[in-house]
């Protein structure tokens, strides 16, 4: 049980058959949607891999499970919470990378990681839980422009406090929005029986990249000397498409054809301010991804920026 | 967003294009592992659906595509908490059959849906969060003894409270043992290279079913009046099964053949004892299902259950 003395065998040290020569990585938040696909890639890739556990009832046996698989892949168990300094501290000092995967109700509370970094002193490395569009890059309307200046203004703390860190902006998840063509009023509901929405004119590139992948990426390059201090972008030009090339290839795969209903921007808004929760917020998400081609209407500035497969 | 006014239309009423000759269905814990499936469930067999959400950060896009994805499949969202009597009350009015699918943190706190159940007074069928073993007929020691005494104590408040109720005993979750073809020790790590770990003689007979499945079984028979008070066993002919056939069946398929390392009881029991969390509470829990047979070892005494597909 978790307050037993067999604690104290976990490990807080790297396991002796660990491959030293790669970079030690510690997850915070590993339990979490992006933070399994994270742990999965670093012990996949050969990182010695931690990962921040809090207390929680033993009797949760799916995430007693997941914990099991963990130590079967290789990974070890660090006790510690985001909220308990001292165990973050003593956790951090045992990576060279810390990839913060934490949720949406943490983003500001990563703070503390930031802290106890600066205490440890020894971190190369770190990633910010973002994942998602460049949140320097967002133009849209509230709620989601509230919700994405949680994360930028962690930025400009980390920037501060000149930590050595690594954005990742991996853009749209593809579980999220390809199940349904892009509709993204039709999430969950499988492809559009007959009609589908398209915010626009549809021809703005969105991007769309598969958790495995974004995780995967992240952790290839994540001790990479070119993506310290800059915004990972995930762009390849495979995983670049517009809402109507996306319907076009779903069209030709189903051998149906769907009718197009396009909403022009000023409808866009309006239907924002009336959509009751959940729908509001993915609406003005998918303003910015559909509408505006926020996630790809720039250039990657070298001096700010690098590709994740370039 | 949540605290916005447009949250007053989210619908306490039951839609108007619901069966209405369906018993209406309230899920709590409707976003946990087992729920979603319950929740599934219950819309694809056209039960009016609706699913208590409490308040969380609506910048957890991931919860806003689930959300989402139930109101698109025509489910309800109704706002309310365990922790907030009023709200509990006034959901499980529109209900007829309230099914608990809470996290095991929870478990004890049930004791607030009796309460709002007697208040609402028009509830025909209560099911409890257990999704397990019949936690009446382990044979085990602890953590897993602890574990299990939470749900069936929570049995005998039901009883007392003379809340018509259906205890769901499902058993094993296919999704946890099956990959790692019933080792326990492997869970997570895939089929055995070349050894497998057989709780003692291997012929004991355990149950595995898919949450799917048990979704579906669950949904189909919760108000049918044969199981009212009763517990519902599942344990279809082809869903039974002992490690020792799993491993023939898996062997077959795999054209290899595994080095099979039985444990007798008492080094089992050794090893529980000495195991490090998270390994000690699988243990435990694999000494009643693999080694001393508690899914299968009893005849469904028709008086207190009854068998899901009979």
């Amino acid at each position: 049980m978790w307050s037993s003395p067999q604690i104290q065998s976990w490990s807080m040290e790297p396991k002796e058959d660990m491959d030293m020569e790669k970079s030690r990585v510690l997850v915070i938040g590993g339990a979490g949607d992006i933070g399994k696909h994270i742990v999965a890639a670093s012990v996949h890739l050969g990182h010695p891999t931690a990962i921040l556990i809090k207390e929680f009832a033993p009797s949760d046996i799916i995430k007693v499970q997941l914990l099991n698989s963990w130590v079967n892949s290789g990974a070890s168990l660090l006790k510690g919470d985001l909220f308990d300094h001292e165990s973050l501290v003593k956790a951090i000092k045992c990576a060279d990378i810390v990839i913060s995967a934490v949720g949406p109700h943490q983003v500001a509370e990563q703070t503390r990681i930031v802290a106890a970094i600066k205490e440890a002193g020894s971190v190369k490395r770190s990633v910010p839980s973002e994942f998602g569009s460049d949140v320097d890059r967002l133009h849209t309307v509230d709620p989601a422009v509230s919700l994405c200046a949680l994360k930028a203004n962690f930025r400009r703390v980390i920037e501060a406090e000149g930590i050595p860190h690594t954005y990742v902006s991996c853009n749209s998840f593809a579980e999220t929005y390809l199940p349904s063509i892009g509709d993204v009023t039709a999430i969950g509901a499988g492809p559009p029986a007959s009609k589908i929405t398209i915010l626009g004119d549809g021809d703005a590139k969105a991007v769309f990249v598969f958790k495995d992948d974004i995780a995967t990426y992240t952790m290839r390059v994540v001790d990479d000397a070119r993506t310290l201090n800059k915004i990972l972008y995930m762009r390849r030009p495979t995983n670049v498409v517009s809402h109507n090339e996306l319907i076009s290839m779903w069209e030709k795969k189903a051998g149906r054809t769907l009718q197009k209903v396009h909403l022009p921007e000023e409808e866009i808004l309006k239907w924002i301010e009336e959509a009751v929760f959940p729908l509001n917020i993915l609406l003005s998400l998918a303003l910015s991804i559909f509408a505006r081609g926020d996630q790809s209407n720039f250039d990657i500035d070298p001096a700010v920026g690098v590709e994740a497969t370039s």
